[in-house]
């Protein structure tokens, strides 16, 4: 099949059409309308097989991990998603996984309005780049740098589900029945918090989605925000499939250090605190408090129980280790 | 070197910096700001190492063209670039490779006022992705789509030039000295032609840049526009370079398939011509008329000194052969 059947079959007619797109997929760039009073949000993420995924993964759960793992960032910034772009790079046109890996494209962009507007497919080993588009209101958006010692900091949902579905994947974590299922479909499946980082708007000191691992992401806003933070372990959100699966210091081990949650780890400061729990629980949102921002730049501070607390093993998912 | 010292070392600071970027390289998203009277043109190509470029080209070469490419979409809209994205998979950290690589990124980009906001970089087959977003106002916009039977077909530049330099430099066509230089240098430096294509906004009734052939991009109007074309294959505009390696049916050959060009083809009405004529020629833009529009859809009749003339071999550049 030539590539240009290959859009039109695959890409060019399906999923959501917006009024914004004066002109998508099929010629030599999409045309799209910003409101006035909106910024833009452009993120890329790319994943490569054997890298980012396991090349038996299903495809459907690549497409839909790849759209997930970008609206996941434009979520970071508080801004609500619109528009896709991907560029597939693929040994050879198998038209049933190409079927499949559609799927998974349009299972999340229809459910937030997005619309596929462009892309390139080429010959090449199995990888894909999504650029995201999306619009935060001005003076609005969520970054890295606002953090203030006294914040406190929060995190979305669970964290560490979807590391231990990796490891059952691959092996490395024995487990079957439920619990497993669930923990691999975090992994495969995960859900970008696009809905709690426009909440999080004016709200949030600084913002960020955990892909790397909550310590690594951590330190991406102490980092930028040049602060640092006191962090309770046991408060850690830890899901009940993994601690019925993995014994507690374990269940750390995954929450502080394996990527690919995409939950929102977040600050706010003490004026913000009790309206953003209230958001977040009357749209029956999973928020934990953890800690909290302190001065001591580039320090965090683990406690368990109160106590020093100190973990082993690396920090997060680095993608050179080389040299 | 861990993926955000790579970051910081070579992509964070260089490059030129626009104001309209609200928060550029370095958090989880871009955020820029697009003028309410403009539209926003996205595009996005990717170039894999033995692929779309030979294994051993330059670094600077490889990204001067993947940024050339996509400025040359974004000129085929009759946009003006802005930003860029860029995805670069490596199999390794070579740090000499990737200060080359960083010279042939900021060539074109500080050329064209354009700025790096983000990207990412992963372990992996060499290859890249960029997405380059750029305006263009409201309604002027060119796309595939508007030619009309009458209507004059025009081309920026020389063609076949970037096809004899690929296949100088693989042996294909034995040549030296400069004239071969340059078709080489026409092959991995392209330029994209943004000034011409803001300059026939609102003017052509459809345009296109030579990526596949320009056989084959024409193909793209014609079936884009429901017309068919007269071409005069004896006014191709072949380069002193190419004319000087290799004999006349063989310059046709080159200029009616081979691709990556980035020269663009366009189609006028009779009340632009002189029009765009003298805006070109003050310009000192070479744009050249090869033939007109028909009504017969889909067919593209060929002439040589106004004689029926059939050209032999492949159209032009198609990504897959299988199947």
């Amino acid at each position: 099949m030539k590539e240009f059947d290959l859009i039109d079959r695959f890409f060019k007619h399906g999923g959501h059409q917006r009024k914004d797109v004066l002109v998508g997929i099929g010629d030599d760039a999409a045309l799209t309308k910003v409101a006035s009073n909106q910024c833009l949000a452009t993120t890329t993420d790319t994943l490569v097989s054997g890298v980012h995924f396991l090349p038996d993964t299903p495809p459907r759960a690549v497409a839909y991990k790849a759209v997930a793992a970008n609206l996941s960032d434009l979520a970071a910034m508080g801004a609500e998603p619109a528009w896709i772009s991907l560029s597939l790079s693929l040994p050879d046109t198998d038209e049933s996984w190409l079927a499949e890996f559609t799927k998974g494209l349009y299972d999340l962009s229809q459910y937030f309005s997005v619309q596929l507007i462009g892309g390139d497919t080429v010959a090449g080993p199995l990888a894909l780049t999504i650029t995201a588009q999306g619009f935060v209101p001005e003076q609005s958006a969520l970054t890295r740098s606002g953090a203030k010692p006294g914040d406190w900091i929060y995190v979305t949902g669970t964290v560490g589900d979807a590391g231990a579905g990796l490891d059952i994947l691959k092996g490395d974590l024995a487990a079957a029945g439920e619990s497993a299922d669930y923990l691999i479909k975090r992994h495969q499946f995960p859900s970008p918090r696009v809905v709690a980082g426009t909440m999080l708007r004016r709200a949030a000191s600084a913002c960020i989605d955990i892909s790397d691992g909550l310590l690594a992401d951590l330190h991406h806003i102490l980092e930028a925000s040049e602060c640092g933070a006191m962090l309770h372990v046991d408060r850690l959100p830890i899901s009940e499939a993994l601690t019925e699966l993995v014994e507690e210091q374990q269940c750390f081990q995954y929450g502080l250090t394996a990527g690919d949650d995409y939950e929102l780890l977040f600050t706010i400061g003490e004026e913000y605190k009790s309206q953003v729990e209230t958001a977040f629980s009357s749209f029956n949102i999973r928020a934990t408090c953890i800690g909290q921002v302190t001065g001591v730049a580039g320090k965090t501070d683990l406690r368990l129980n109160d106590k020093p607390f100190k973990h082993s093993g690396k920090q997060g998912f680095e993608h050179f280790n080389a040299s």
